[in-house]
C-alpha cells in the first residue's frame, strides 16, 4: 500500500470523509529537497528507463463504452537478454509509478542476474493513469472503472501488447512482482492470468486482510509490538497519551497548552481532537511500516530504525499529562522533522503525496473493505470496533458507494488457494500488514519467506550495506524461486504454466 | 451453444442483423405437441426440482449502479446426502434453464451415486433471468451486463449463497458441469474460480474457436465429413445444391419452381437467395450437431441417426437442379417436419425456442467472436472468408457495439491452459464443435474425453437404451473422475482445490 496505513487505516478509524482532507502538502516540508535520499534507495540504475504510455480500454468488462485512456508504464532493457531472459513486470499500486520505480531497487538489483527487462506498470487512477484526467474522483460514475480487476486486465492487456510489440519479448517468461496493494494485485494476477505470468513475488500483501480471516485488531498489536519490543516504557506511554491529551483537551487553556506542546500549525478546537488522536496514530502505524534498519525516504525522510529514535523520547510513562505530550511532539517531530527545516507540525500531513489517497479512499469504500479495530488491551491505541455500517454510511456520503466487504474473498478465494501455484509471499515480522499476509507455506509452490525484523516490503528496497543477513537470505530465496519459474519456462518438454 | 450453431454461424456466415431477423415461431410446427419425446430425453426426475431466484447484482465489476436483478435457478435434493455428499452445479448457457435442465439427464442419472444435490443456473439475460426485463435488448447500455465474467460472478455469488443458507451444503465440494458455451463456463469457473468449485466437466465446450487457435474452416469440414460419412455421394449431392440453387434462382419461373420444390410458406424472391442458404447450411450445420443415435428432440424432433435419414435422400449428385431441389426438401423435411404435421417450411424457423438468440448474437458481437470460414473444397459449402471486418461493421450496426475478437485468449489463456487443474473436456468426435474443443490431453487434471460416434454434448444426455458402449465408457471415466475431485476433498489432509 505503499503507504496503505495512511491510506486505509484512515477508513476505519475516521470516516471516509476524512481521507481526503488529507491531503500531503509536501511543499511544507519539502524534505526532499533538502535531505538526500539514501542514494541506496534510489538505485542510479532507476534513472535509466523510458517513460511510455499504452491505450487502455476505460472499461475491459463491458461494451458501452470504447473511451481509452493512457497508461504510463516505464520500462528498462539494459540487462535485457534476448536469448534465454526474462521479464519482471511491478504491477503497480495506488501511487505514482515512478515512485514506485524509485522505492523498488530490488527488481533493478536482480535485472542482470535474471537477464530481465524490467516493466513498471501504473495502477490505473494513480499517477498520470487518470481514466477521465482531472475529472476521474468526479464522481461515482467517472471511478466506476477502478477496481482491481479491471487494473489486473490492464496488465494482461500491456503485457500481451508488449510480447507482441518487442521482438524477442514473445517467448519470454513474465514474474508479476509488487509490494503491498501492488503484492496483492501480484499474487491475484498469477491466480487469474497464470497463463501471463509464470509466477508472482507479492511482498508485503494483505490478501487476508479481508472479512474475518484474520482478527481484526492484528495489526494494530502488531504496531504495538513493534514499539514494546524498542522498550516496553515506550507502548505504554503511548497507551497513557491518550487520556493525557483527553485530560487536556478538558479545558481551554489545556487546549492551548495541546496546540503549543506539539506545535501545530494550527491551534486546536476541541473539535479537533478525535483527528488529533487519529493523525497521531497514523503516525506509530506508519512508523511501523518503515521501520527500516538504513536511513530511508520512503513515507517521509527518516532516521534508521526510526522506531528506536522515536523511543528514546517515550521511556517514562509516569509523568505529568504536559511532559507526555511534550515526549510526544519530540516523537512525532522525529517522523515529521527528521530534516530539521520544519517549523510547526501540519496535521493534514502524514506521507509522500506520490501516494494516491482519494483513488484508494474509493478503493477501500468499495472492493477493498478491510476491517481493522483495537482494544487498548491488546494494543497501545484507544478501543475501537469495526462497524461496517458506520463504514458503510461514510462510504455512502463520501462517494456514493457503498461496499462490498465479501466480494474480494468471492473473487480471490480467501484462505482457499492452495489450487494455484509459483508464488512468494514475503513478509517482515516488523510490519504490521504481516497480521493479513501467508506468513505459513500452503504448499510446494506457494511459499511464505519471512524476513525477521522487516518493516514492510523491505525485501523490495535497493541492496544497502546495512540490510541484516535474514533479508539477504530471503531475497536469494526469493530469487530462487524466480530462477527455477524461468528455468521451467526453458525446459524443452515445458507446459507452460 | 445448445445450438449454437444456429446462434454462431449465422454471425460469419449472416450479417448479425439477420440473427435477431430469425426468430423461431415453433407454434408453427408444434412438433412437441404432437410427438411425444423421447422419454430418456427428460428424466422423470428431472421433474422433481424446486424453482427459486437469487438476487444478483447487475454489476459485479463496478459500484456506480447499485441495481439488482433475479436469477432463477432450479435445485433437486432428492438425492443429496449431507454427510459425504456433493453438489454438481450446472452453469447455465444462453437458453432457458429449464430446457437445458431437460436435455442434462446425465446429472439426474448420477445424482445418486454422487450422493449430489443438482442446481441448475440459469444465465443472465436467458429465460426469466433478466437484468431489465423486457427491455434488456433494448440498446447496449442495458445489454453492456451481459458478458462471461459477469455469468461466473452470478455462478460464483449464488455458490456462496447456497452454502451460507442450505445447512450441510458449506463443507461440501462443488462441481462445475457444463454443455457447449455451458461447458466453456464451467471450465472457464473452474479457471477463475477454484476455490468455489473442485473440478469442472466441460462438455463439447469449444474454447479454442477463438481467433486462430484452430483453422476457421475446420468446423464445417468437420459437419462436411459426417455428411460424407454416411454417404460420399450425400456431401458431394449438398455441395453441388448451391450452384443448381443459383441456376434456378436465376429466372424467375426458376425461382417460382424453388419455391415449390422446396415448399416453402413464402415465395422467394431474388434478394431471398442468399438467406435461402443460409438457413440451408445452418440446417446441416444443426443436423451434425444432433446426429443422436436415438429419436430425440433437442433442437428439433428427430428421429434417430438423423443424417443417415436425410442422406438417404442425397445418394446421387447426377440429377437434374430440379430433382436435386426436390431432394433437398426430402432432406430439409426430416429435420422440419419429422412430426409429418407441417404443412410448409419457414425459413425464419431453425431450432427451439428456448434458446436466446438476441443475447447470443450480442455476445457473438462483443466477447464470443469466433471466426468460422469454408471453402468448398474441404467442405461442402460455398467458398466463404472470415472477414473480421465486415464482421465487426455488422455488429455496429446491430448493436452498436464492436467485438474485441483477442479478448477471451487475454481473459481464459487460449492454449495456455496446463497450470490449471481438474477439467474434465469431453467432445464427440461428430460434433463440429469438437475442432474448438480440447481433444488432448493437456496434463494429468486436464483430461480429454473423446466420444467416437458422438454428437454434441451426448454426454450430457439421460441414459438411452440405445447409447453406443463407447459413450457409457465415455461416462464412467467422467463419474471416475469427479469421484476422485470428490474424494480429494474429503481426504482428512486435503488441502482443498
Amino acid at each position: 500500500m505503499g503507504c496503505p496505513a495512511l491510506l486505509l487505516l484512515l477508513l476505519p478509524l475516521l470516516a471516509p470523509e476524512a481521507t481526503s482532507a488529507v491531503r500531503p502538502a509536501p511543499t511544507v516540508l519539502g524534505n526532499r529537497l533538502h535531505l538526500p535520499t539514501s542514494p541506496t534507495s534510489r538505485p542510479a540504475a532507476a534513472q535509466n528507463y523510458s517513460v511510455l504510455y499504452f491505450h487502455q480500454k476505460v472499461d475491459h468488462f463491458g461494451f458501452n463504452t470504447v473511451k481509452t485512456f493512457k497508461q504510463r508504464y516505464l520500462i528498462s532493457d539494459k540487462y535485457w537478454k534476448e536469448h534465454g531472459g526474462s521479464i519482471l513486470f511491478y504491477t503497480g499500486n495506488e501511487g505514482d509509478i515512478i515512485w514506485f520505480c524509485n522505492n523498488t531497487g530490488f527488481m533493478w538489483d536482480v535485472a542482470e542476474e535474471l537477464k530481465a527487462m524490467l516493466v513498471f506498470a501504473e495502477h490505473r487512477y494513480y499517477g498520470e493513469s487518470l481514466p477521465f484526467g482531472e475529472d476521474s474522483f468526479k464522481d461515482s460514475q467517472n471511478l466506476n472503472f477502478l477496481t482491481s480487476e479491471q487494473a489486473l486486465a490492464d496488465f494482461a492487456e500491456l503485457i500481451k501488447h508488449l510480447k507482441k510489440t518487442i521482438p524477442g519479448a514473445e517467448n519470454q517468461p513474465v514474474i508479476a512482482i509488487g509490494g503491498s496493494y501492488g503484492g496483492m494485485l501480484a499474487a491475484w494476477f498469477r491466480m487469474k492470468y497464470p497463463h501471463l505470468v509464470v509466477g508472482a513475488l507479492a511482498a508485503s500483501a494483505p490478501i487476508w486482510q479481508f472479512e474475518d480471516l484474520v482478527p481484526c485488531g492484528l495489526f494494530m498489536k502488531i504496531v504495538t509490538e513493534d514499539f514494546r519490543k524498542s522498550n516496553s516504557n515506550c507502548s505504554e506511554s503511548i497507551r497513557r497519551s491518550w487520556a493525557a491529551i483527553d485530560r487536556l483537551a478538558s479545558t481551554s487553556s489545556g487546549l492551548r497548552g495541546l496546540s503549543q506542546m506539539l506545535r501545530l500549525c494550527s491551534p486546536l478546537t476541541s473539535e479537533d481532537i478525535e483527528r488529533l488522536k487519529d493523525w497521531i496514530t497514523e503516525t506509530w502505524v506508519n512508523l511501523a511500516m518503515v521501520d527500516y534498519p538504513y536511513e530511508s525516504n520512503f513515507l517521509q525522510p527518516l532516521p534508521a530504525w526510526p522506531i528506536k529514535v522515536v523511543c528514546q523520547f517515550l521511556n517514562n510513562p509516569d509523568v505529568s499529562d504536559s511532559l507526555m505530550l511534550e515526549n510526544i511532539f519530540q516523537a512525532l517531530n522525529v517522523y515529521y522533522n527528521y530534516s530539521g527545516q520544519v517549523k510547526c507540525l501540519n496535521m493534514s500531513e502524514i506521507a509522500t503525496s506520490s501516494l494516491g489517497s482519494q483513488g484508494w479512499s474509493y478503493q477501500a469504500c468499495t472492493e477493498m473493505v478491510m476491517p481493522f479495530c483495537s482494544n487498548g488491551v491488546d494494543d497501545m491505541f484507544e478501543p475501537q470496533q469495526w462497524n461496517l455500517k458506520k463504514f458503510s454510511d461514510d462510504c455512502f456520503s463520501q462517494w456514493h458507494v457503498r461496499p462490498r466487504p465479501s466480494w474480494i474473498t468471492t473473487m480471490y478465494g480467501g484462505k482457499n488457494i492452495s489450487s494455484h501455484t509459483n508464488i512468494v509471499f514475503s513478509n517482515g515480522d516488523l510490519d504490521p500488514w504481516s497480521g493479513g499476509g501467508v506468513t505459513k507455506d500452503i504448499s510446494d509452490t506457494l511459499v511464505a519467506v519471512i524476513i525477521p525484523q522487516g518493516a514492510h516490503h523491505l525485501d523490495l528496497r535497493a541492496n544497502n550495506a546495512y540490510d541484516p543477513k535474514a533479508l539477504l537470505l530471503a531475497r536469494s530465496l526469493e530469487v530462487k524461486y524466480m530462477k527455477q519459474w524461468i528455468r521451467d519456462f526453458y525446459k524443452p518438454s515445458r507446459r507452460r504454466h
